[in-house]
């Protein structure tokens, strides 16, 4: 349920939250009444000490970089300036990720957990990632799709002669006839290690692919959730 | 680098660990002078009040579930007993998550962040989600290829009569001719929004042919992680 209407103050959304909906914030905002930062901090509860709060930091596909900090002050300043800004624990003070590095953040989305005391945000790290040691992630980072993603942009951006990769993505026929091999190989595949190094090569390939035409998997992602509901209302027959 | 011979402490373990280094411990651990949860936590530094720190539950493809505590003692209990055992704040007590509920967590790993100060646990969860609320997650989760396995794993179990993805699931030559359709599709796609549909297209096929033959996207995604490396170096050459 969404309330709207006379939502003016930051403890009105609090307490529309309480009882579990929505509050829709309009005028208050274009006044200036309440501002945006207020407005989503609103329902926090049982900071720490320090009134701060624990904040996972995710990739635009769920994958936590990393644990930081917030304080109602530093989400303010996150969210007027949709980037990644938070409390430092250690200096006491409010720090912007990447200010000195130049590996910012742009703020995608901030959540409250389901019982509002952490926080999470998702957000599109620009350079060499979140961690102060310059790797993707302040956790060790297993393999996912988004790493070939990254490493295809990078091949893309400076392609290395010769490479398998490089002459794929230079080459929309041979890209286009090895994804027509490798889906063959994939639909012929009966053994389960057969079907999983096939759904691989697949996947790798359908990753160049959509690399090479501009797309990203967080589009692919977005449209497949449009999709999902109605997965299985679609008639499904062959063209051949 | 990894240490190794006499190492029978935890602040053995984390005096190396400050170095840099792995420990690795034998000997303690079988002798019971030291255990594999005090051994993990040893490293650990800069507690919250109450000498607890923040715990970023992940599932095993990294996405977070959501925000929880441990203290030196519930890690310990979860490591010996590998299951999902934290810290309630509010409760000052030990908690397993799902002793009530019936939904708990095997503990995969354990990882440290960068600097000490943060754990994240990666957890299969049974039963209907981490969430007190039956939800997957604490935050509001949005779709990936695993909710699309999960759901295509649902159909087999319980197929839908005449629905496309129950025909897929039960016609290898559907399924193999779907493959290559739509891969054909995407070798042809120009536009960056044909793109990203066809590549949605292929990976639904792939997830499809994937559970039809026994394989998962953990193994998919382990496949890749050992290719990553050399995904440059492979020959790339069509057998057409």
């Amino acid at each position: 349920m969404t309330a709207a209407g006379g939502i003016t103050t930051a403890s009105d959304v609090a307490d529309l939250d309480a009882l579990g909906a929505d509050a829709q914030v309009g005028m208050a905002l274009y006044t200036g009444t309440l501002t945006l930062g207020a407005a989503i901090a609103a329902p926090l509860t049982k900071p720490l000490p320090g009134e701060v709060w624990p904040t996972v930091v995710c990739d635009e596909a769920g994958h936590t970089l990393g644990l930081v900090w917030s304080t109602r002050e530093s989400l303010a300043h996150a969210v007027a300036a949709r980037r990644g800004i938070y409390w430092s624990r250690s200096r006491q003070e409010i720090w912007e990720k990447g200010a000195t590095s130049g590996n910012t953040q742009q703020l995608l989305r901030v959540d409250l957990d389901c019982d509002r005391d952490a926080l999470r945000f998702t957000v599109r790290q620009s350079g060499a990632g979140f961690c102060h040691l310059n790797r993707r992630s302040c956790w060790p980072s297993g393999f996912d799709l988004a790493d070939l993603e990254v490493t295809l942009a990078d091949r893309m951006a400076r392609p290395i002669a010769g490479s398998g990769t490089a002459k794929l993505l230079a080459d929309p026929a041979l890209l286009a006839a090895k994804l027509r091999e490798e889906a063959d190989e994939l639909g012929q595949a009966r053994a389960s290690e057969d079907v999983v190094r096939e759904t691989a090569d697949v996947l790798y390939m359908a990753v160049v692919a959509l690399q090479r035409g501009g797309g990203t998997l967080a589009d692919v992602r977005a449209e497949l959730a449009r999709r999902h509901g109605a997965v299985t209302r679609r008639p499904m027959v062959s063209k051949a």
